[in-house]
């Protein structure tokens, strides 16, 4: 296990980034809707994005952008997710990165091209960006970029988020000490008509281009593609990590024993961002992890662990804080992943409630405390190979019809 | 088109079928909890079960008895699933029908064995069927049978129904009026802790068992496996439908024109039964229609209708009675289902709003209005192929999660 320190400071705390987040009116509110991470040299970049066959213009330009494998700005607005906009939305992604580009340029603080700026929108889908307002936000916000302004730039990309989220750790390497940062978004898995999770990770790391790719999409597939809250996926979705070197360690490359032990740091990092995500779920008032064990194959034990997970029986269970476990095993005998009908195991915390597929005898006054608690754990042995899957996840209350019936396009 | 006549009669309205539906205690409120349909002669037999793995005894030792494609009867109890029970479920199962076969032979009505008795049990999960109240209600289910006695059949297979769900149709094949009966079950595809959809259909026609067999695993795919409520499956679903041959018909075989307008009866009855259901579904205060049009495959398209139907994000929306397209469209895009991501045209009853993947203007008052209604109809075209699916659904309000969250096991 790799020692693992916590630290203040976000996306920021690396050496070599500045973050700046600003208000340009795209929110009506005048809440901060712009947000800028800048590395001072350039940085070796990586990114994951949304499988959504709907991808916003944000999105492609991020995809063909960040496929350079450098990148020195990442820019995000939020209360519009330039999604659905046709031709146009595609020129205004492209602007917006031409405009942070020349508007970094224009401080002297490189000679930047588009192609090393990554853009992300989260909002509303089908309108398109103001754009006058998003060029005075840049220019503003290039202007702000300061050493210490992480959470201005946590706050700036919020949507329905009640609160910033972002951290960032220490770890060593031999006897250097790195540093990664972090920011994400999101209540739930969605917000109303908004995106969903958008992730910025920095490091002062030296790393290959392809050690880092790697580490980062196995990274994303044990945390934020861990988590459900309704089982929606958005056009926006992006995590984009920035490793720009400063540190000065050897170079960490693929397979290397330093290469696990960034792994482990950066799994730490994007578990605790993703489960914040999950704590900030829309209505949301209780955390549930849910851990399949005794899986076939990972693939079967994360699909059950998924459709207990967006069950709304389930999901409504918890919330009447009640141990329906017939409601998790029908949820278990219908995800289609492999199991055995006679040996399912289910644990409340470190009671177990089932035993070979079969109800036991359990102390209701005990059950009934473990149910009242705000974190709850699920564990689900299938007995059947050697595979876990984590997931975690929220009830559904009646806030999240009312957050997501209330709200009005 | 067929024409079809609507009837009174539900599932004794065919020629040479009882039924009766009795309480024998097994629900503790002393409502009807069991149902049982009788054939006068041995009729052909075809069934469509759940694929859920935890699938339950009952459902087991019916799949075993259907495949002898004869069966006198089908008895069916609530209150209780007889799920999760371990070996004693199935040997309660076994017994089952064997009781209801040992009573019908006292009661002089034909050499029947039990394995042509068909047999379901919907309501809570994992707790072992009593099977001294059981066998009384067999008995005096046995005892009750009548020819009009179908409504009573119909309530005693309810459990978070607010209302029992029956209908009988009269058709024509040649100068033949055959008549075809049916009765269902459900309340959403989900009720608290219990199963979902189970349903019997009857008939006096004259048909092969493999052309029957074909025609109910068709009409299943156009109706009951195209609803939805939560994208639940139960653990005891189950279709079943008996031929009895009363009408005397010249014997309706596969790949004729009589197969052909009796395929077209059953599905009338079949979708205006699964309909029934998705009214009734749980806290539901819309019946939404979501027709695809346009896609490459009917597989692509059922996907695309069900991910939203099953969407939160969409339901609660209609419940909210908000056009929020944003949520459709990203829907649209993470089912999985091939699209063309610019040219996708959805319409809210006859009102188109999205045209090539963007909004279009409307008339606020007039959507407004459509939104109010309690029956709402959206149709997305993929612009891609020939293939329609149509699936119904229902909005996601505080009562749903009221009713499932107050529920307790």
């Amino acid at each position: 296990m790799v020692k693992v320190k916590v630290i203040s400071g976000g996306v920021t705390a690396p050496r070599g980034f500045k973050a700046s987040g600003v208000s340009c009116g795209i929110k009506g509110s005048g809440r901060k809707d712009v947000a800028l991470i800048f590395s001072e040299v350039p940085a070796i970049a990586a990114a994951v994005f949304t499988t959504n066959k709907m991808a916003a213009p944000p999105i492609l330009i991020s995809k063909k952008h960040v496929q350079e494998g450098v990148a020195q700005a990442v820019v995000i607005n939020s209360g519009n997710a330039n999604s659905c906009t046709g031709r146009r939305g595609i020129t205004d992604a492209i602007e917006m990165a031409k405009i942070t580009a020349g508007e970094l340029r224009k401080k002297c603080l490189g000679k930047i091209s588009p192609y090393q700026i990554l853009l992300a929108s989260t909002g509303i889908i089908g309108v398109p960006l103001p754009m006058d307002n998003l060029k005075r936000g840049i220019q503003n916000a290039v202007i702000s970029l300061s050493y210490d302004a992480h959470l201005d730039a946590a706050e700036a990309i919020m949507t329905t988020d009640s609160f910033p989220k972002e951290m960032a750790i220490e770890f060593k390497i031999g006897n250097k000490t790195l540093t990664l940062g972090g920011m994400t978004k999101g209540a739930g898995m969605i917000a109303p008509n908004m995106a969903t999770t958008l992730s910025v990770l920095t490091s002062d790391i030296r790393i290959s281009h392809s050690c880092l790719k790697r580490a980062l999409r196995k990274s994303v597939d044990k945390s934020f593609n861990m988590i459900t809250v309704d089982g929606e996926m958005s056009t926006n979705d992006m995590v984009v990590i920035l490793a720009n070197g400063i540190a000065q360690n050897q170079e960490v490359v693929e397979d290397s024993k330093d290469a696990l032990i960034f792994q482990e740091a950066l799994d730490f990092l994007t578990q605790e961002l993703a489960k914040m995500v999950v704590r900030d779920g829309e209505g949301a008032t209780k955390f549930i992890e849910i851990i399949i064990r005794g899986g076939k194959s990972f693939g079967d034990a994360k699909t059950i662990a998924m459709t207990v997970a967006n069950s709304n029986l389930v999901k409504t269970a918890f919330f009447g804080e009640d141990i329906n476990w017939g409601r998790i095993i029908a949820s278990i005998g219908h995800s289609g992943a492999e199991i055995n009908p006679h040996d399912i195991d289910i644990y409340l915390s470190h009671h177990q409630i089932v035993k070979g597929s079969e109800g036991l005898p359990f102390n209701e006054g005990e059950i009934k405390e473990v149910l009242k608690d705000k974190e709850i754990r699920v564990t689900i042995d299938l007995n059947l190979g050697d595979s876990i899957a984590t997931v975690w996840t929220t009830d559904l209350s009646y806030d999240y019809v009312k957050i997501n019936a209330a709200y009005k396009t």
